[in-house]
């Protein structure tokens, strides 16, 4: 499916470096960015030039292994993994991917570090994009029966779970890549996905992908899905617990709440490795609360595209900006992974080593 | 209650004029406009100059009686009512009113109709500001015991039904600003309400009268339901059908869902004149599409206000920009009107000569 694109992926090594898309500047600029130190990984995990659970796990990975080829002692592998660790909360990828460096880097010398954890970050990238792909084999195999009679199947998803946020594929638009793929007539609701409009990344990404889609405000879901024009809702996730509970963008539980009383079906797609078997219920998710200048300010523009008004929301004014919310299991219909689709209590039938 | 802002009313008559407080300038500008045509009045309403189902009935009414200063004839009636009806195709309100001036006027002569209709529309605005004052006391009878003990009454509200949508007092914040004029703590959690960004007109209105309040995007409300940090959530209606279903702005339908399945009371407050007992259910009411471009233009500002990035989303991407919702009978808790509070389905036993 990247094959659609090939010259802009969201990560990639190459040589020594690992190239990024910038996302800040998406969808206005298309510009790839080179991390060559620690210190610029992590600033790109927080500054949110890359974004989207697995795609923060594989800049993770590799963001140790810039960081081995400075220093790779032991107190430099800590401050390095802490470091990393705390640029998201809310994103468990990050931690499993941070987990299974460390896990390859301690028992070896300081000087074969730098290179086993490079192969390390280019192996979860490489695995990332595998489950992806499967993710999209099974995620079609849900909805490609849903469509109304003589009209296109009609997904509709919440932020960017796209290949934007992954090493390729996407998540939830996996199955949408894969209808495509496969010559089904598809069309995507991309929700703006307030304060940070990452549905404009899933709009950018579907259009240069070839999708038809069809943007709306965050507040427009409930309304069509009540008017059935949706056929199946798939978001992707930063967090499941062991009890299929789902931590994923602010606003997600809202249309699990709509798909659920208008009878839609509302799939969870995401690799095992969002599976957080040590988390027993969604209340014990930490929810990134992030600063609140992305709401203080927002400008009208005229259809030039120049400020008509500017809006500075007065001092008088609090904002709070959780970034996350909790879809509880009973309104997710079912949770697609690599290995297949399972209802949120069932997850452990998938994974049966880790039951 | 207005007495908190006497500088500042969202319309007044002035003499031989109509004064209305620019809307879309805030919170940017406080600027008042004069209208002194028939196509000022149309214009202010079309562009959102003056919005609110309420305001919107009394600014057609000053229309219809600014057309009968130049022109009184039946045909001149016509023309005027069928401009200003086809300004905003879902609130009620505006029909509502241009057929009470109609009838004042049919029967007078040419001549007496300029001062009637003047007489008429200076009548509606009392009248609002009338049935608001009882909306706050009635409304604020159903909420004031809601508030967790050592904690401030938490209201949630959606887009903006303040004093800035009415003559005067507002409707869902009317028993707001009935509760801070009784002493009791409360604070107001306030929806962005994109596209428009009415939230924000609700922080700067809100801001102006002195009660706390915080700005979260649409997306958040679910979160803030589900962790109970919400006492009560209290809307308006732009119309209300016979059988208590409630169209109102896009996102209101979500907000229902969320306080439902929470088990907090969801109150839709709202004169009289805003149900529309010629429509049986929600399924009548005609949603209006507004211009995608709501959706099309979107700025990153920075720190000084000034553009960081700047979005036009491309023409390969669809918007639809409906700009209302509808929310089930089944999910409001009650209407609050200026003869009490119902349930959604015994409205008629507050107004039995229309059942």
């Amino acid at each position: 499916m990247t094959e659609l694109l090939p010259d802009l992926r969201p990560i990639h090594a190459e040589d020594e470096s690992v190239l990024i898309l910038d996302q800040t500047l998406l969808p206005h600029r298309e510009q790839v960015v080179r991390l060559a130190t620690l210190d610029a990984a992590a600033r790109a995990i927080r500054s949110m030039q890359v974004r989207g659970a697995p795609l923060i796990g594989v800049t993770a990975a590799y963001g140790l292994a810039l960081a081995m080829r400075a220093d790779a002692s032991d107190a430099a592998l800590d401050r390095a993994t802490a470091l990393l660790a705390a640029t998201r909360p809310t994103a468990v990828n990050l931690r499993w991917a941070l987990d299974r460096v460390r896990r390859r880097l301690e028992p070896l010398a300081p000087g074969r570090r730098a290179e086993a954890a490079w192969d390390e970050a280019q192996a979860i990238a490489a695995e990332d994009a595998q489950a992806n792909a499967a993710i999209g084999r099974h995620g079609l195999a849900l909805i490609e029966n849903l469509a109304a009679a003589g009209k296109p199947l009609n997904v509709m998803t919440h932020c960017n779970a796209g290949w934007l946020a992954t090493a390729a594929h996407g998540t939830a638009l996996a199955p949408v890549y894969a209808a495509k793929a496969a010559g089904l007539p598809i069309h995507v609701w991309v929700s703006e996905t307030r304060p940070r409009n990452q549905g404009l990344l899933t709009a950018w990404e579907l259009g240069r992908s070839g999708v038809p889609h069809t943007l709306i405000a965050d507040n427009a879901a409930g309304l069509l899905l009540r008017e059935r024009r949706v056929d199946a809702v798939i978001v992707g996730a930063d967090r499941i617990a062991r009890n299929g509970d789902v931590a994923n963008k602010v606003g997600t539980y809202l249309k699990a709440l709509a798909a659920s009383a208008a009878g839609v079906p509302f799939y969870v797609a995401a690799p095992g490795s969002t599976i957080d078997w040590s988390c027993p219920d969604g209340g014990r998710i930490p929810i990134e609360e992030r600063d609140g200048s992305e709401l203080r300010r927002v400008a009208g523009l005229d259809d030039a595209g120049g400020i008509a008004s500017l809006a500075l929301v007065s001092e008088a004014t609090q904002v709070a900006n959780p970034a996350f919310d909790v879809t509880p299991a009973g309104l997710v219909t079912a949770i697609v992974c690599e290995r297949g689709a399972a209802a949120p209590g069932e997850l452990a039938a998938l994974f049966p080593e880790r039951a």
